[in-house]
């Protein structure tokens, strides 16, 4: 059977450097394999959801699979929860986490510990609130990268439209949770209860102890933001009829990918960081390519470089993601069919403004079945110029299934 | 009063060839009128639906239409019952037929019945079922081209929600319909006491005495397929306050037009196949612009070279719509008023999938109030750099009427 991949390259598209002459890091990165793959396939620009509107990874990203964000998006922090191996189940109010430092006065002094790690003992932290109870709801709480955790409320008539507990900057007390909507009175009096209890505890945890003698700002607080109730969604499987797998780094498009019902599949050498693998992630898409009708590839280091407003750490990012492309390119012989390939970002995250933004990001469609066009470089503005003209996320799964010839026809 | 005209080669659009150094049959055809056409008017691609989705011919026709096909298209039957010149009403169920030939033990070995034609007595056999009643469900029946007819249930409580009775392929038996939903029971029952009925009665006609005389596979059966509903719509006069009419081949896309209210015209030469007349239906649609505000043409033949797989005979078949094109063009001095032409196919059927796919369409928009672009040349990558971008099929009526000037303002 023919087979689908898409290669995102995350936060990957940008706008013009001052320090580049206006060029974008995508036009500066040298990038022979997806200009390659631009000049024998067809491109062209896309919007993640609608022109100009800034999407999430997680939204952009459940547009690339085809469930539409506005339906299916209730909040960040059930993808967060399930990519960091935490069960979530219809009804479950999830939230994002930070492990932080407050003062003695309960003002944020720190967002992240001083940058702690789970090496230095988040895990252990997470475990202490992992299981417990307030008022009949049951709390589970795991630690996923770096500083960041999620935890999850289960019980009966939870809401998520509750305000963060996160001031989300430093310098501001930690915030009282409060109801935004009717009946979402008793989930945010959990959530302060909770709060309570979290300070307590890792108060007393000697992992800020031994923090405290290394002269370490002490994770003495988790930070809750992101309340989503978990949605209800039809199966990747069962909604296109073909067995999906996901070569992805970070917990939260882990988190999307298995919530939908995609395989996951761990890349050995794959981190996450500048320091990831291109040929591990690129042996194990691969791989997945054998096994599986389609396969969705995430390399998340464009993306920090974007977040750190570093355009030379973007670029040697980039070039990493096209590393990986020639791998991927060169290891098709070893899959026996028909491989049809879209290369996208999810989102642009430009250096000169360290977020996402709404911008379109460039792609391609590559394989046998496309009629090409003349671009032949892949970057923002070569692509404006590709015969696919303009489309959107939503389109990307119908393209592909249609070139590898599984689309139902609608009529006769 | 201005006019407008939809010219429609039947999946005309198309995918590199291999055998023609990956052009397409339309990047190969000689198609000097249609080049002319692009390089006065402005070019683009279009989606029949929506990016990478699969149409039909029949919910082609309805987007190009403006009826939206999500909206309108309950299966294929009332179209096809229509075109083969049955009367259809809302609330009945249709079906499509072919005339077939089962074996003495129920299996279905021809489901073409040795290419059998109306010339052969297709009429004589469906007129032995027009008319018969069922459990108080009266039984319509018509041929219509070829091997084909149609069958139209009208009665109380019918639903289209039922399987086939066309297993779909040779060396399977006549399949029992089955209700699919709550309610279709009766139906399902009305259809397999129908096939009884028919193979007994089609068993004794002296067409199949004859033909089995001849070493003919005989037409002893019908086997039914694409139930459905006749829509309630709103009729295209109505909807757009002028009169339409249709020149247009095969059953399935006259069932279409007539159901939303077109004037059907007859070419009198126009035969669907590759003998057809570029110039009887040129001429017919010349003749239909003298009269009608609005008139759609479409030509059968590039379609079939799709599903044939014949890129010669597909070639040939682009050259005879643009020949046609061409005596239209010819003919507009007859008109006295100015035309606005788009020329588009209603899908894609590249000869290397033979069947339609969802890939984009090439389309021209020409006349004398367009800003023209700088495409002059009619194909799928010569339309990529086009003035028009990426349109849907939904738009091209606003387009034309916009052109011709007889649009409402929204607003003031």
């Amino acid at each position: 059977m023919a087979k689908g991949l898409i290669i995102i390259g995350d936060g990957m598209a940008g706008r013009g450097v001052p320090e580049l002459n206006g060029r974008t890091t995508l036009e500066v990165s040298k990038t022979p394999n997806m200009d390659r793959m631009a000049k024998e396939g067809i491109c062209g620009i896309a919007d993640p959801i609608s022109p100009g509107v800034r999407p999430g990874s997680d939204t952009a990203h459940l547009a690339i699979l085809g469930y539409d964000p506005y339906k299916y998006y209730t909040g960040r922090g059930p993808f967060e929860a399930i990519g960091a191996g935490l069960e979530v189940k219809p009804g479950d109010v999830a939230f994002r986490m930070n492990f932080a430092t407050i003062d003695r006065n309960g003002i944020v002094v720190d967002r992240r510990a001083g940058r702690i790690q789970e090496s230095d003992g988040t895990a252990e932290l997470a475990g202490l609130i992992n299981g417990i109870e307030i008022d009949g709801v049951r709390v589970y709480c795991r630690q996923s990268t770096a500083h960041r955790g999620a935890v999850v409320l289960r019980g009966e008539g939870l809401s998520p439209e509750i305000s963060d507990t996160d001031p989300h900057r430093e310098g501001m007390p930690v915030m009282k949770s409060k109801p935004l909507s009717e009946g979402a009175e008793k989930t945010a009096e959990v959530v302060n209860k909770l709060t309570e209890v979290i300070a307590e505890m890792f108060s007393r945890s000697p992992v800020n102890e031994s923090r405290k003698n290394e002269g370490k700002n002490p994770a003495n607080i988790a930070l809750l933001r992101g309340a989503g109730a978990a949605p209800h969604v039809e199966l990747f499987e069962k909604k296109y009829g073909i067995k999906g797998s996901a070569v992805v780094e970070v917990g939260l498009i882990k988190g999307i990918a298995r919530y939908l019902g995609l395989e996951l599949l761990e890349a050995p050498a794959a981190t996450g960081g500048m320091d990831t693998s291109p040929t591990s992630m690129a042996e194990t898409t691969i791989r997945a390519l054998s096994t599986y009708d389609f396969v969705i590839t995430n390399m998340k280091a464009p993306d920090l470089g974007g977040h750190d407003g570093d355009f030379e750490m973007k670029i040697k990012a980039i070039e990493m993601v096209d590393e990986m492309v020639g791998f991927i390119i060169g290891g098709l012989s070893k899959v026996e069919d028909d491989v049809h390939i879209i290369v996208s970002a999810d989102h642009a995250t430009p250096t000169t403004y360290m977020d996402h933004t709404g911008d379109f990001v460039p792609l391609i469609v590559w394989g046998p079945n496309v009629v090409s066009d003349s671009v032949s470089n892949y970057s923002e503005r070569a692509c404006m110029g590709g015969g696919i003209c303009r489309i959107r996320f939503a389109d990307y799964l119908p393209i592909l299934f249609n070139l590898m010839g599984i689309s139902e026809k609608f009529g006769a």
